[in-house]
């Protein structure tokens, strides 16, 4: 049951695609369902004293754990690489929470302004909620149920984004493969060590001065023969696109946005300049439609080459530096010059220099056309990534209505999760960053975010061989698997640490696994289902699955639990009934037990993988291939775990993968029967089936 | 059995006090002990080929696990607040490492350079150690255990400081008590609220303009009386005391130190200066004996005004910017004036500013007189802070004999461990940096470092209430129990958080638990044995004991496991054999139940405190109190766990805490006898005995 209440005015997100009344509510009551509110200056406050057992779930990409408790977050779509625990912001504004006790009730705040969750950060046991009064619609779900209030959640929302079935394949990146042989020397060395792999990245690099839609001459002068010679070994090419557009004559680009006033304009109703990756840039004004069209429609510009999935990056907008905010910068720095600096003046001056990127100040200092009104950038700060990649997405549907793309994006509100997937953001080599990603699953599951993934052994500073490969073991399970890092840091492809067969082992189970994990993610699609559950939202009536942050449930089958600590033989895993420990060990080999409910310790060495199957559920594995055109899901191995004397059905989906031509009649379902002996057979089937089953 | 290697010459550290040979041996070859060895340039390569499961303890102040495999560490003792796990340097320089696998080796780099342990970072199983070729001495320490390996090269290093028994106690900083109405409010506070408290700190505000030696006129107008007042309550006041001194006519420090040629030079042999917090300051040249006399005997400036603790910061030596650093940046920053400034200007011109502080090359313009030569900072850079703190020690022994005072520094070398203890530096209020400290305290143990502990709660960041909690239950354990925090972060004094009831009863277990802290710490000195131990160097035949790194042994009897997790109402915890359980909840209640050995999970809530006592061992406690002085020793409470038909011995250390007439036979004896029936009577003994006994 969702009701929606708007104290005042909204700016129309489009996040919501169920036309529901609003409430006829009086703001200035003191009691909004369960929240105690008030208005204070323009913002109204929502508040709430959690019981201290109650779990607060959601706000999608952020830091910290599933649980969201203890901090403050704020949601402003921010370019910051440092994922540290204080951190408030990281790209994505994902005002969905449900607060989980005795009672289940779920909020969504839709707002393009910025929203702060302090969940029991100032006080211990107090939320408090701010959000601008005249620019937000509230809804409120109950149900007895968190997963049903996300289901309720994500049928208002609309359908997640679908990628296409190349895109569960293997996916390599690196900033930047700079040069065509740099990325036919990537496929050489997977194909040399028989590494799956179905895409290479081009991140900055491979553009003509990070100017979008172009292509380097010098270094990727065989761009179509790049593209070609990659298709014969079904790689896809996948390059970034940046949001800023370089300010240069000649550019088509440039031209054509100046041209038709396709630009976010500063106070005086000049273009706005700012500098990102190459140089002085516009941005796009992506909120207006024919904006939209245009710079949608270019994407064609490399989509005629032959490519078939991209990556929209710097959409926060990421802002180097404003000439204003330079200008300012310089003067404050020449006002300490020639003087005795003192210490504090010092930090003024740094602060100068360091505050110069991304700032409040910028943000605010430029506009947008909505619905032909004049609205400044800070408004809607938290909407333009999303509309930047509802341009790409509406220029694919427009012009290839048939086929799917694959598509992430850095920033991200949700309604954009109709548009594309996203990856989370320039992590680091942490380990605790392997962590801080499968935290973040669910998290976003809530919020749409399906076709999701972290960057695999982290993106910043440099990472070793054990912390690729733990990443890799958790990475294998997440619908978008990249192994991706920056500039300046430790080459961390799979071939590069030496004994390959380890990263080989577990990226061929990835494959193997690629037709179930494809079937669990199109049914969760399909079905305003998630992926990636907390274990609690499966196993509700037990308490302790509440806590347990570092276990996954895939679907309602499968649960995870990936080793995410340096120097360790194993970890701890509970269960939380009886369950099948499937172990993928050395070679592929899988190894098979029955571990009662509770906690215990598992051995996991490097290149094994630790999974546990319900009891009346399966899983089923193919034989790896080189790539996902090559998988043959016409031979399956089916793993079930049941009862004796008792039958089950394992729902396997399966579709062409690109077309559009995507629905639940694609099922199939197939029916192990297991009799009093423990014998078992499977019911009618088309597929060659062989058969694996524990009691 | 310790051997001694010199390849070249060594500036002398002063770090050993017992004279060993060197070797007579051969550097031109390639093997030495167990390492290849091989000269590059001017270092010494030593490698070795580390077996799968070997474990690398060691490195002291250093981040990641107390095994220290998986990356890269670099002494250079630096100031960097942000203790990443990226990072290689802090603030301490501790060159021992153990090599722990079937066999057992100690090394000791003796070094004032910069050494680099890449430990399976580069190459998975390779360690790599780069020393300068013609600066390092090298002690290889056989043994066939680890513990007294430890023992050995702690007998090599000297006997480690000792601190008075009011530093047991529990003791408040923050960044800043800026007046002394603030400092009284403090103690105010901790009375209104009975919770206990032996010291409040004064950070660098109760200086006149950060200088040395002085105190703020304004702020601290009544200083004296402040000191005064606060001894009444038993309360000792505890000021910082930084490295450089300000340039300022008619300071007497600055002055004294410029008659007299005290300070660092620059290459032209003029006083050299560089910009701290009190702006542009000189650096006493601590390496030369008539600077440690002049600046320690400054101390009794203070310890006439009744003060008997300080701590040493700034002394790696931090330095915000030299002249010529800002001159250069400046310089930069006008190259770019004016331009159309590319990207890579921008970082370029963000470097110019950031890289300012702290940098190698000024730490390459100054230079020391050590033993009439002139040596340049950057060669004996990691001996500063042991220096610094050398001064003080040397004119507390000489000015007052026969007392003890409470001495930390942030910066430290092996060496300095005899000289006074260190905090673990500027941590964050991350739940990371609780885990992480705990994780220090064994390895800082090894290294000589006994008296240590981190700031609870976190110095920099905001705190929460529950991380201040679930710190101090850690906390409580370390021998220096501050609860320290950052100016412009949240105050996180224990009665800042509401329900001070939580706080008060967590710090009234450290002072229950003080005399049996101060025993184990005494006997751990005077023993050159370790207070904090990793559970295998107890359990040394228990294979799983080598990858618990959040439990630690307390001397040999007590395990702790502290949380160390947000919103989790418990922990996992290994038991290595059958131990009797202690938690200590809700006003002071212990709870007891034995446990077996193996994997168990336990519930602890905000205001418990799990313990863990082996069999045949005994802990004390007495009944908590406002300070320390109030702590009654003759009422003991002993908690014993042992088989029936058995006998144990507690020793229990006790001296006045103050004089430095402390010894081994200042242990008390207290023998527990359980009959065949579990009955079970003390052996004579002075005190009075509470007997609890469980088998």
């Amino acid at each position: 049951m969702i009701k929606k209440y708007i104290p005042d005015s909204l700016i129309n997100t489009d996040a919501v695609v169920v036309d529901i009344n609003k409430e006829d509510f009086d703001f200035s009551t003191s009691k909004l369902d369960i929240f105690n509110i008030h208005k204070e200056e323009n913002k109204l406050i929502l508040e709430y004293d959690m019981p201290d057992d109650e779990v607060v779930y959601g706000l999608g990409e952020n830091i910290r754990g599933i649980n969201k408790r203890g901090h403050i977050y704020n949601s402003f779509c921010s370019d910051d690489p440092c994922h540290t625990e204080e951190k408030s912001s990281l790209y994505g504004a994902h005002n969905f929470i449900i607060l989980s006790g005795d009672e289940h009730t779920g909020l969504f705040i839709d707002s393009s302004s910025e929203v702060t969750f302090d969940i029991g950060y100032t006080i211990y046991n107090k939320l408090k909620i701010t959000v601008r009064y005249d620019n937000c619609a509230l809804y409120i779900i109950h149900n007895n149920s968190d997963l049903e209030i996300v289901k309720e959640f994500r049928k208002l929302i609309g359908q997640s984004y679908v990628a296409p079935y190349w895109a569960f394949g293997y996916q390599q990146c690196r900033w930047s493969y700079a040069t065509s042989d740099a990325v036919r020397c990537v496929l050489k060395k997977h194909k040399e060590n028989s590494i799956p792999l179905d895409a290479i990245y081009l991140d900055i690099d491979y553009m003509d001065s990070f100017k979008d839609f172009t292509i380097n001459k010098e270094n990727f002068g065989d761009f179509d023969e790049l593209v070609a010679d990659m298709k014969k070994d079904n790689i896809h090419l996948v390059p970034i696109i940046d949001a800023g557009v370089k300010i240069e004559k000649g550019y088509n680009i440039y031209e054509e946005g100046v041209a038709n006033n396709y630009f976010c304009k500063d106070k005086d109703g000049n273009d706005f300049a700012a500098a990102v990756w190459p140089g002085k840039t516009h941005f796009p004004d992506f909120f207006k439609e024919d904006v939209r069209v245009w710079f949608g429609n270019h994407y064609s510009d490399l989509i005629d080459r032959g490519i078939d999935g991209f990556w929209n990056d710097m959409n926060e907008p990421a802002i180097f530096y404003s000439e204003n905010g330079i200008k300012k910068a310089f003067d404050t720095l020449d006002s300490y010059k020639g003087k005795d600096i003192g210490v504090y003046d010092f930090f003024g001056m740094k602060d100068a220099v360091l505050h110069l990127s991304n700032s409040r100040e910028d943000y605010s200092s430029f506009y947008h056309t909505i619905d032909d009104k004049k609205v400044c950038h800070i408004d809607v700060h938290n909407l333009y990534g999303y509309n930047m990649t509802r341009a790409a997405k509406e220029a694919f549907d427009r012009n290839y209505p048939d086929k799917r793309f694959l598509m992430h994006s850095r920033s991200s509100y949700i309604g954009m999760h109709r548009y594309s997937g996203i990856w989370t953001g320039d992590n680091q080599s942490w380990w605790s960053h392997l962590l801080l990603s499968m935290k973040m699953m669910p998290s976003l599951n809530m919020c749409g975010f399906i076709y999701t993934g972290s960057d695999i052994g982290g993106f910043g500073c440099n990472s070793t061989r054990d912390l690729v490969l733990r990443w890799l073991a958790f990475g294998l399970f997440t619908p978008l698997m990249r192994n991706h890092s920056a500039l300046g840091t430790r080459d961390q492809e799979a071939y590069n640490f030496g004994d390959t067969a380890d990263f080989k082992n577990i990226i061929d189970l990835r494959y193997s696994l690629i037709p179930h994990i494809y079937s669990e993610y199109m049914k969760a699609v399909l079905r305003d289902d998630m992926y990636f559950k907390p274990l609690a939202f499966v196993f509700d009536k037990d308490r302790h699955c509440r806590e347990v942050e570092d276990q996954l449930m895939i679907g309602d089958s499968l649960m995870i639990a990936p080793v995410y600590t340096q120097n360790v033989t194993g970890r701890y895993v509970y269960l939380p009934e009886d369950m099948l420990y499937i172990n993928y060990t050395t070679n592929g080999v899988k190894q098979y037990k029955v571990l009662t409910k509770g906690h215990h310790y598992i051995y996991v060495k490097l290149d094994e993988v630790p999974m546990f199957l319900r009891k009346g559920h399966a899983v089923s594995f193919v034989k790896p291939a080189a790539n996902t055109t090559k998988l043959d899901t016409n031979n399956l191995e089916l793993v079930a775990f049941m009862d004796k004397d008792s039958s089950l059905t394992y729902e396997f989906y399966e579709d062409d993968g690109i077309s559009k031509n995507y629905s639940l009649d694609k099922i199939t379902n197939i029916t192990v029967n297991m009799d009093a002996e423990g014998k078992a057979t499977i019911g009618e089937c088309k597929k060659n089936i062989k058969l694996i089953t524990r009691s």
